[in-house]
């Protein structure tokens, strides 16, 4: 069920990878490097327009693996959730007029001394979701991050804690997106991928090295870390995911870097550590 | 079983607080500022020597409530996990030797892209370690740290990982230590609390706040974060622990702040917060 190596057909551009390029830049590398799958950010597709960006991927063949991101549901005011709900909803619609079913949630923070709290918003966040997702065919993908994030970007801290949450729903509803960098660390991950069987809706590989002096940008190339990317690639397979693979690296000194260059790294490493 | 508020009587000053203090001054600033007990490090008894360290301790009446630290049991050849084993012998023999019974482990870290094994170099380790420190009257309490140290510091991650591990060997030979700094991200948190009954060996405070630019110092003064410290510490005391409460933060600007200073400030916030 799981291949050796990694498949090239399964590759998958992040643009958060290539943060400084444009969108129209970075489809563009795709196309150049022959990366078959990209996924994008919405302030990507802000500076330019929804229209405008479903016609440049529409015109360059690339295959949309993701949309990055919903979520960040918590916040302290009804109000304000009602907002974040609102926006949650802008970005289904975005997803599947893109041309993907998966839009990636990063659930969002504790703001206070409650973290209990935060979690209930982001069950009554993705409740009300659900069914508004299922009408435009695009499904939910419950993205648990590292805890090192508990406090600024996401309360769904394991795979174990989003597996749960996704099985309230049907696998054509919610699923579970595992991102190397977030779950490495896991003393029960390899439990917690076959539980994920048939509900696994993504796949990103990057590489944790030490010492961190920026938590958001604390991602490197992959085989530059600790992490055993490989054996938790094939794991994933092993339960029944063989979707893109999408490389999504934070890093500054990546950002600094060429595009291309940094397309071509990610080729040569995706072959050797993925 | 449990209190509104902490006693004062429970407070103990984890050295490293006030890191740049001998521990004659760290001794001293607890007897005038009425906290006591304290907690040593290793590298600030080496500073002195044993029988120095022992006879301040001694005479100033404080109370002792762990050594920090056992532990950093991984390493890719034999030799240097024989010489990890020494040392951590040596720590038994000290703790016993400055009058306490819980020896601190922090368990040591991934080295390479091999998490599993570093974790079984850990249960080996403490395996060796268990008659020696049992034969000085020592317990070994394992303490969890948080999953952003899996890479340098511990692959000990969670505290349900910490009490399964424990839970091969009596209570009076192995326990675990909760930090609210490491564990307070965890969904299963307090169900891994409530399990840890009669193996808690000690309890440290501080507190999360972001962004986070150095994950060593990473710590904050207990009210300038978003941990629930007193709901994890009733916690802690419906389980049964009512041991001394431990002040731990490395912390650049309250290392610059002069230690009464530290101290008084503790006292005020323990009071409110913990």
């Amino acid at each position: 069920m799981a291949t050796e190596k990694p498949l090239l057909e399964n590759l998958s551009l992040n643009q958060i990878t290539t943060e400084y390029w444009s969108l129209k830049e970075a489809v563009d590398g795709c196309v150049k490097a022959d990366i078959p799958w990209i996924s994008l950010w919405r302030h990507k597709i802000d500076e330019i327009g929804l229209s405008e960006s479903k016609k440049i991927i529409t015109d360059s063949g690339l295959k949309l693996s993701s949309l990055c991101r919903g979520g960040m549901f918590p916040a302290v005011t009804a109000e304000q959730r009602q907002k974040s709900l609102d926006d949650n909803r802008r970005a289904v619609e975005e997803a599947a007029e893109l041309g993907t079913d998966v839009l990636v949630l990063v659930c969002g923070s504790a703001p206070d001394r409650d973290i209990h709290t935060s979690r209930k918003w982001v069950e009554e966040g993705i409740e009300q979701l659900v069914p508004f997702a299922e009408s435009y065919g695009v499904k939910l993908g419950i993205e648990p991050l590292h805890p090192m994030y508990a406090a600024d970007r996401s309360v769904v801290v394991s795979l174990g804690q989003a597996n749960k949450m996704a099985e309230k729903y049907n696998a054509n509803q919610v699923g579970v997106v595992v991102d190397v960098f977030h779950v490495w660390w896991d003393p029960d991950l390899y439990n917690q991928i076959e539980r994920a069987k048939g509900r696994i809706l993504g796949f990103h590989v990057s590489d944790w090295s030490v010492p961190i002096t920026d938590t958001f940008k604390a991602r490197h190339m992959m085989g530059d870390g600790v992490i055993e990317i490989r054996r938790i690639r094939q794991a994933v397979e092993q339960a029944g995911y063989h979707g893109p693979i999408e490389v999504e690296i934070m890093n500054q000194a990546l950002w600094d870097t060429p595009g291309d260059e940094v397309l071509s790294l990610i080729k040569e490493r995706f072959v050797e550590h993925v």
